[in-house]
């Protein structure tokens, strides 16, 4: 299989769905731009995707759950519009572009956030009207799936503990939880949501968590060695913000070397958690490998 | 029926939830202490005990939907947490005390209110594996019922349209877009909740969501006029902040007295429309004729 070509395909699903979604515009017409102006930004899609490719190595279709995948860029959208916020990290640039609340005003912004986070939920639950086949029960396990990975349990508990460390002493224990809840649970949830939405049976769904757990954890290392010798221009962010900011990450503490070893091995593990699947599985497994050599 | 007995008991009945809700503390601790600082903050419980009054307005029991109720008093601290905050309306008070910012910092605080929200819909979709006995159509039903009234079609749409009209000038369409929006939908979504999770007929519900719109309208402008005339420490906020802020208001447009009348004839059309129900709607009839009578 072509990685390239599967991830240009779906990408293109889940964007024209996004767009169709944003023709409809809400009131007052401010903050539907504000809301489309970050989920329009560049945005690689990869939670979405994982859901999707996830779906397929479970035998189902991917253009059956566009609408539940796309909740998932909402729910990212919006955590990265409240994370760039002066109270929190401060970045006036992400993926190239000014930030939200540089663009529409704080206030703004943070109502972006909270209508995306909202209209995630709107979505998922909207799609018995909408002429699913997913039962109402699977629905509902995957509304409580996302609220718990995106909510105090999951990724604003990881953000909480990260804006908590900042200029603490670095531990190795913090930055474990930081990963596994800040990035890790909606990545885990996303892969999770294919599995769920599939109707997939208790061994296949462990697996696809323990996929979910080891490519998010491998995922947010690179992200941090790209933040230590990545090319500013293909992030389309300044480097060397963690360490600026005094964030603890994984070369910070360990060095780039063996960050990018244990990368590998998080990889091979996830890797090897598919071994249960056909090769109905082998954009999760291509995908697991990308992310050891993306740059951007 | 006595008012004040039936608030404290269902005001109880969602109090002792919400506290076993904060006996399991999430991390970090700091996160959990700022959510339950504003759950804890002296609220009323307005909007879950119009969901439990109108659940038994349908021939429900009270104590059978208290998460689904109590979920909306999360959505309502998270939307002041926002709302107090600097880029916001800036406020230092709340009901007496310092809002969540001042006591734990911005970021935190627009953290704290980001997992209510979420939470909100954690534990509408937790029901089923707490053996509820609500079908999971129409606990789908409720989730986007509250998703629709709590994000940019409701709520955050009319905190949107209010932060964009401060120093506007006032037109009369704004003040009632920002009214029903802001407001007036988390409150009617809270009455149709009732009559969703009771299986009501499309007649019953319709007659529901008339009362909610009426006595939303009425709950905000009697707000408006306290604002003006109220007593700082029985509002347990400064007074005449609105003024202060150029808030668009009723009073400030239509003048005290008008706006009572007005306030008047919203209550009776609440009235009127809860004629299609028996004496089972009494706590309904009554927490619509108090609007007229409060003091804070």
């Amino acid at each position: 299989m072509d990685l390239k070509v599967y991830l240009k395909e779906k990408r293109g699903m889940v964007d024209s769905f996004l767009q169709s979604y944003f023709e409809s515009c809400v009131s007052p017409a401010l903050l539907n731009d504000a809301m489309a102006y970050s989920v329009f930004a560049g945005g690689k899609r990869v939670r979405p995707i994982l859901a999707l490719a996830s779906y397929e190595a479970c035998g189902g279709k991917a253009e059956d759950i566009v609408p539940f995948a796309s909740a998932l860029e909402f729910i990212h959208t919006y955590s990265l519009i409240h994370d760039d916020l002066p109270a929190m990290d401060n970045d006036d640039l992400r993926r190239g572009k000014p930030t939200n609340h540089k663009v529409f005003g704080e206030g703004m912004a943070i109502l972006a956030g909270d209508a995306l986070l909202t209209e995630a939920f709107y979505l998922i639950s909207s799609a018995l009207l909408n002429g699913t086949h997913i039962r109402p029960r699977s629905l509902l396990k995957l509304i409580r799936e996302v609220a718990m990975a995106a909510g105090a349990q999951g990724m604003v508990g990881g953000q909480a503990e990260d804006i908590l460390s900042e200029d603490a002493a670095m531990e190795s224990d913090n930055l474990s939880f930081i990963h596994t809840h800040k990035t890790g649970a909606l990545i885990t949830a996303s892969v999770r949501m294919g599995g769920i939405l599939a109707n997939a049976g208790r061994r296949e769904l462990s697996a696809l968590t323990r996929y979910g757990e080891n490519i998010g954890h491998a995922f947010q290392i690179i992200d941090d060695i790209l933040d230590v010798r990545g090319e500013s221009a293909e992030l389309g962010k300044s480097t060397g913000s963690d360490e600026r900011k005094k964030k603890m990450t994984y070369p910070g503490l360990y060095g780039i070397d063996l960050s990018m070893n244990k990368a590998e091995s998080l990889v091979e593990s996830a890797l090897d958690a598919l071994q249960c699947f056909s090769e109905k599985a082998d954009p999760l497994r291509e995908i697991a490998l990308y992310i050891l050599k993306r740059r951007n």
